[in-house]
């Protein structure tokens, strides 16, 4: 069978995805592009493909047949790819590790993005997503982690009373601020520590700032506006490897 | 007056603004929202303004006043600013300074404005781009500096050869490569020094390289992909720093 109409009821219920309401309630998400579809696959999360009529791709999943039509409806990528996979969310680590980034009410995907990328590529062991962020399973995230998503310890819908929870449990709070509180270069790297990075417009949190055991930032010159956050997030987590 | 169709010639040489082919031709650029068109004018670069009418800016340039439906054709922007500016292409210095980054074949414009973001906010003197690389006058560019294009020395549309004359000039020139050369945290730090970050998917040119003093890298997880090229340059950056 191949899927024709936009107006079926399954196909709809996969265009639904592109909200974060309904990602929610199935516990699914959508990724795009043979390259994530199949980074989706090695990490085991594959629901079911979706598969533009004429197209081959060598996964071992229920495949669901689509018009180029209806592709180009489910897709957000201007040039749709001949791919989709509905994927199952992936399920946190309880044991964060000893190297984790805090991302506070982050709203930008392509930032989100960046951090994660960046957390992988610097052998940090997990991203912890406060609840007021931008939702990691967005389309936009995903693609700007290039693959990363699949490969870290991602825990997201946390909320400030389980950060909270880690300091009990050993980890040093750094918080950042944008120009006070320790020079990045001058702290000590903690044995088990967590980095919180905040919103593009008014920083961390003062709740998650007034429980940190540290303040930190990277000096930049005083006239010009402040670093990207994912590039400060980048920097942070880089001094605080060694 | 107030302009009101989209075929008058005026609005049409606006619009054509959008495109390289004619920012080459007229030395001209645009730049959208209130902030951008501030720092334009504290820049001095403003040629004209065009404004939505009813609006008002305290910006004193010669306006031209178009209705909502011009605006909106004019703008590359979602969501439409009331204000553009016309702006007058920046005049590069000839002195770069001792701090440099050269961006060779940077594709993407959010790549390319976070470089530069991060460039002046770590005290580097120039941004020097190669013509292969996106246009640095692109509004999306201009937009991720988020203003910090208006106030670092930028040079753009150079050659490989005008790169290798720097060498000449007494700069120290320091490649990138993914994976190879000296790691950048025992890379002493030179007098005056330009770091060359490379496209998104090749890295540096092969001819630049090969002119390099030294290749250097930031040692990442071996498993995951790389960086991303503004995160890459703006650890450079940092590090080098000092």
């Amino acid at each position: 069978m191949i899927y024709s109409s936009k107006d079926n009821e399954k196909i709809k219920e996969i265009k639904r995805l592109h909200k974060p309401k309904y990602r929610n309630i199935h516990g699914k998400f959508i990724v795009e592009t043979e390259h994530l579809v199949e980074e989706a696959s090695k990490a085991g999360l594959i629901d079911y493909l979706v598969i533009e009529e004429g197209s081959y791709i060598n996964v071992d999943k229920p495949k669901l047949i689509v018009t180029k039509e209806v592709m180009k409806y489910l897709s957000k990528l201007e040039s749709p790819s001949k791919f989709l996979a509905v994927c199952n969310k992936k399920k946190p680590k309880e044991d964060l590790g000893t190297k984790v980034l805090i991302a506070d009410a982050i709203q930008d995907p392509g930032n989100l993005g960046t951090i994660i990328r960046s957390a992988l590529a610097l052998n940090y062991d997990s991203v912890v997503i406060s609840e007021d962020s931008v939702d990691v399973y967005n389309e936009k995230v995903i693609r700007a982690t290039q693959g990363a998503f699949f490969h870290i310890n991602i825990v997201d819908m946390v909320i400030t009373e389980e950060i909270c929870e880690m300091k009990e449990d050993g980890y040093k709070l750094l918080g950042t601020k944008v120009d006070s509180g320790t020079d990045v270069k001058f702290v000590d790297k903690p044995d088990k520590f967590a980095i919180i990075v905040g919103n593009e417009g008014r920083g961390v949190k003062k709740e998650l700032l007034d429980i940190c055991d540290k303040h930190i930032f990277i000096p930049t010159d005083p006239d010009s506006e402040s670093l990207n956050v994912g590039v400060a997030a980048s920097i942070l987590m880089y001094e605080l490897n060694g």
